[in-house]
């Protein structure tokens, strides 16, 4: 059922939450292994001892799996660091995206959803908003970094977490190459260098 | 047979060139519609009217066929403009890729193309050496720039055309968000920026 399935409405530590745990930690092994091609609902109840009924039922489609998984995934993901500077906040923000995208678990897993999301149109919406959600959860350090006069009045403070990301996942799914601590920082050195430039200062309006 | 695959050895006009270039064409039709998981040599073959011997003897697998397909891509691929300073020549480049990702036949064959890449490593390959050709080809605009004094010596050039391309790529493939003229442009702004300001200066050593 739609509601059931909504994140915030789970009684945490019922068998409700206990059911979806499961299953979501199921679809994810199965993720990592297979793909989303290889992504069968009865598959996962399987793997998570669940019923095939109950799976079909809350879940209906693996397109429908995956987006509650994103969900729940942006809701565990890790609140932003503070380190009283700019590059120093975004560094971390680097740093946090980089140990994910090597992660052993979590590479695989974030591949699987990214090829996901190039053929099926509900997956990509799930994911744009998980990473709106992680874009919202570290802008705020932009916006401090404008109260202090690091950069500009009018700085894009989506625009500029998104920019210390993007070259990360240029390296793991176009360009390849080493995906390390160095590269996290001069992710974070680049963005940070056009901020104070003001390459980020924008006319008002958040674009999409 | 691998050396008649191997694009410099095809002789153009002649009989081998043709039916190298009807099966390409029609591997990338397939693409298109069906996504690499969706790409049979069979179907290819019936699809360029070429004997379905002749597809599995000369490409063999569908990895086989997708690398061939990028080595054409990279020699058809446009050259790069000059246009006398590195926030113009990084713009063209910008809008260049712009198009060819919202080009309605080249992006969902470039959305394949990376689709395929996250769970094969032959086609993963086959994209990091067509993007490496791509940055050699607009890396000496980073190098002229140099030479002028626009940006410091010992700017990193592959770096800073790849710069260029992510953040339009992060939005195709992870953010969503509009991939227009002006989101080139903010792409061609931010690294010239960031390279104006010393952000891509290595100590010598070229990053994998």
């Amino acid at each position: 059922m739609p509601e059931e399935a909504e994140p915030g409405r789970v009684r945490p530590g019922g068998r409700t939450a206990r059911v979806r745990e499961a299953v979501l930690r199921a679809a994810e092994d199965a993720l990592t292994e297979l793909g989303f091609s290889g992504l069968d609902l009865a598959d996962v109840a399987r793997r998570a001892g669940v019923g095939k009924t109950t799976v079909y039922r809350r879940w209906g489609t693996a397109a429908g799996l995956v987006a509650d998984l994103l969900s729940d995934m942006a809701e565990q993901s890790a609140p932003r660091t503070e380190t009283g500077s700019l590059l120093g906040d975004l560094k971390a923000n680097a740093r946090l995206v980089q140990r994910t995208l090597t992660d052993a678990r979590q590479g695989p897993l974030f591949t699987a959803l990214i090829a996901a999301a190039t053929s099926d149109a509900r997956t990509a919406a799930a994911l744009h908003h998980f990473y709106d959600i992680r874009v919202r959860e570290w802008a705020p350090c932009v916006r401090q970094a404008v109260d202090r006069g690091e950069v500009p009045e009018g700085t894009d403070a989506h625009e500029v977490v998104r920019a210390v990301s993007a070259p990360l996942y240029y390296r793991l799914l176009i360009s390849g190459g080493r995906l390390d601590e160095a590269a996290a920082d001069h992710a974070a050195e680049a963005t940070a260098a056009a901020a104070r430039a003001g390459a980020y200062v924008r006319d008002g309006t958040e674009p999409a």
